[in-house]
């Protein structure tokens, strides 16, 4: 299992974007993801097939709302040694001390 | 159309991770994707849902070649006002200087 | 005000790299910044010249530890119509629900 | 030595930001950096300490010239076993060809 960071910048639609960042929130509720906000992006966990058809699906949602040009920064940390769970890697950090 | 950048970073696997740079490489002139090496990325450019599959169809590429973890970053440019080619944001910002 | 998100990568130090995660938050608590670690980066505020000035002092944390190369990702998020603290965009998002 | 990619995206300031990225360029070659265009960012090379420094004298430029707020995103590749100049990357994948 992976983690996906996502952000998503509408350009031209002003200088406050969180209508789209709460837009994005709804559309992975109703896919039923298990996502975190943080304050600059929003943290996904899943198989990296499913995340990808997952980002496919919400993809649309911010040109839907009105955006013409939207830049999409994503990361994925992706480990096959064990699964990886939002707060595992924290969790990891903090142990250390 | 939009373009894509994107990194593939194996970690654990040394330093030097040329070898599976020039993977994903081949695996996009398989796939017969219209793409351009940078020295810190690759550009592809297609539709949005073009370069999602095609990025799910190469993912597993440097797992595939040993790698255990990877850090893949991605950005997407995607305008809907005009078609993005590999060369158009140069050639535009040239002709303004 | 601005955010800086700050993920240190380092290259060929074996798949598990939390112990250099932890160097990085051991270094930003010696110097006094407000952060927070989330699962795929630490958020940093201030503005800018201090920003960049604090990523230079911390910047050769994992190299002190054995790195032999990082890959570092920065984004920052800036904005001049009004102050940005961690948290705040969480907020923002959250009172549009 | 090492390279950085730097994208700055102001938002709010229109669909097109050319304007934004050829004033960028001007003022690294006013710094008399070594730098290369590509369609997703701009790429510098140098050491780190110097990239960061050079970074803070032309972070103001879009905020200059009208910009209120702006994302950069940052990703700086720094290995210490050797140097590398903008052009080694693609050579060395090349030669795998």
């Amino acid at each position: 299992m992976a983690l996906m960071q996502l952000t998503m910048i509408p350009l031209g639609e002003g200088v406050s974007v969180g209508k789209y960042v709460a837009e994005i929130q709804t559309r992975l509720q109703e896919e039923g993801a298990t996502f975190q906000l943080t304050d600059m992006a929003t943290l996904i966990e899943g198989d990296v097939p499913d995340l990808l058809q997952l980002l496919a699906k919400i993809y649309e949602t911010p040109f839907e709302h009105g955006a013409i040009r939207v830049v999409s920064n994503i990361t994925i940390d992706d480990r096959r040694d064990k699964t990886i769970h939002i707060g595992d890697k924290i969790e990891a950090v903090k142990k250390r001390s």
